[in-house]
């Protein structure tokens, strides 16, 4: 049998999966509108009470004048920096390797909107002020992502963030943020979004990462760029004449998990406190979480850790990850992102895990390179 | 009290509304999920049984190898037509200069495509062949609405199309089918969707139109161009984690409607009759409808043709239409889209209305100029 196949299979059987909130499933959808009045009109091409409503919420929940629903993230971005281009007439913006535009959009901002763009950082570590003060005057705006997911969710010190941002307002470079993950650190720096958006002239947020609804995206900003990018998005295709079943199941879902977001960071710390007591073969990044992921890194070839989590996966009924990926080093990795269903595991079961997850690393004899 | 208000709060309030299938309200997502099993997994960015299941049934259906759901048309079209530019190595399309996409996607695709347009025909007639034979070599691709919906929904007959697809093979010019009220258009020319299709190299399909679904399109044609789409719809930020809200629904409604369109068909050209027998002022473009739409234009003022429609409304229970706009020359007109509604008036109210309708024409000594 194939590897990953058992694995993924033994997670989907698995009585305690720990991470995410439950199956990405049509419930997700059946749960949203349960008990919703079907009179409520739809919205019509981003007018109607069911999308200005909630764009005045979460525009009053980020600090920014206007906000505009989008269907995804990734539309939000491209058209946010795009109007951060015109807006300052240059061409180049900047972000980390890592960034979601640099790995998962097919190049979209390249293709459809011309713009530059120029790296900071590196594939292992997170921008810092030293780096920003690099940039030349032609770039038009720094889009920092909070936390940066590809590299286990880390975040520099709040002190940093501020030094930043002062540092590009002062050279004329606008900073957009990233915020697909912003609720989940709200609790580390014990700040209010609304708080921390001061910091950015325009900022993402997403609806299906740590509050686990069926896809959606805000982009909040001044009212030039909020009008902006409604034409942007109509160009983009996103002007739907309906958007209502994300808006509702966004709405619903911000209202349920919105005040859960510190019970998953200390979950998230508590976790990685297991792995990282698991000797030496194993360990997360960052090794204290500051939100409610981190990435588990281990010594093992990415077979060898798969026939791990499967065994303790079908000796405990703990899954751990649905996959895992091979790294270039040898190594191998997965992400974990804590939801509702953590709390639902038994103390004694997650103990059993770990204990047979250290067994079974220390029996393969695998350690640190 | 402002006259438009007026005429949309009659209609709103009417026992019988004459034109769509409903309100646009939550009701239309409940109604298609009612009875979904909560556990039917998500599609995750375009895989996973509910898409593939659905694409390869809109596939066979429009007789394409292969078809790809899309959030909207606008998006669908665009990057039909860049992939047609691209893989014929020009960057200039053709269509009807009152186009979707000339009209409504502010100018998406030149500010994001960067294609040129050469506009066929005039605002007041179809395309036909002797405008196509104008066309220059460096044209990458054709596209055809299917009806014209900004003059009421014409048609040109079978034949001409059949000869525009020839010219235009026979010179290397793609051909792309605007099918969004395609369904609507099978039962005059007597063929099948998969019949019509073979004159074009693709061709999209809206779920909201004639169906009366939440919101969704199709795009189909070869596997090329199906792949190549998926990366374009990345870039647009249309691959959504989930697209099933619009997936489910668009399969519910084709099944439940896709039957009426002879039916929807038929009311239309009786309607259109009873128009066209209330005297010189008011007349149906085309005379004789060819789906199920057609434009109403009067030779009153915007104003007085509410103030007309409202009373009829008031005094009938009968809402002809909810809005009306004002024309260049003086004279106003509206759209008129039969759906579910129509088959649920009894022909009294209707022959009450259209009396009262002829009469109050009539009075105001409205007559063509």
């Amino acid at each position: 049998m194939n590897g990953s196949m058992t694995l993924a299979d033994a997670f989907k059987n698995s009585k305690y999966p720990v991470v995410g909130h439950g199956k990405r499933n049509v419930q997700v959808l059946l749960e949203a509108f349960e008990g919703t009045d079907g009179n409520a009109s739809s919205d019509m091409y981003g007018k109607g009470e069911t999308i200005e409503r909630f764009q005045t919420k979460m525009a009053a929940y980020l600090g920014k004048p206007e906000s505009v629903f989008f269907p995804s993230g990734t539309m939000a971005q491209q058209i946010a920096l795009r109007i951060h281009c015109d807006e300052t007439g240059k061409r180049k913006v900047a972000y980390h390797p890592l960034s979601h535009l640099e790995l998962h959009e097919e190049d979209g901002l390249k293709e459809l909107h011309r713009i530059e763009t120029v790296l900071l950082a590196d594939h292992d570590r997170l921008i810092r002020p030293a780096d920003v003060r690099q940039l030349a005057d032609d770039v038009a705006c720094l889009l920092l992502e909070l936390p940066q997911r590809e590299i286990g969710g880390q975040l520099p010190p709040y002190a940093e963030l501020e030094e930043i941002s002062a540092y590009c307002r002062s050279r004329g470079i606008r900073m957009h943020l990233d915020g697909a993950r912003l609720f989940e650190i709200l609790p580390y720096y014990g700040k209010s979004a609304a708080e921390l958006c001061t910091l950015f002239d325009s900022v993402y947020v997403s609806f299906y990462k740590g509050l686990g609804g069926i896809a959606g995206a805000i982009l909040a900003g001044n009212a030039a760029l909020a009008e902006r990018s409604k034409i942007w998005k109509r160009r983009h295709g996103g002007d739907l004449i309906s958007l209502y079943p994300y808006i509702i199941s966004s709405d619903y879902y911000f209202d349920l998990r919105i005040g859960k977001m510190e019970q998953y960071y200390k979950e998230a710390m508590a976790l990685a406190e297991l792995y990282n007591d698991c000797g030496d073969a194993i360990r997360t990044v960052p090794s204290v979480p500051v939100s409610n992921m981190f990435h588990v890194h281990a010594d093992l070839p990415k077979e060898a850790l798969e026939s791990v989590l499967s065994s303790v996966c079908e000796t405990t009924g703990v899954g751990l990850s649905t996959w895992v990926k091979g790294l270039d080093d040898g190594g191998s990795a997965y992400e974990v992102s804590i939801g509702d269903r953590y709390a639902d595991i038994p103390a004694e079961r997650l103990r059993e895990a770990f204990a047979l997850l250290r067994e079974k690393l220390q029996e393969g004899g695998y350690r640190a390179q």
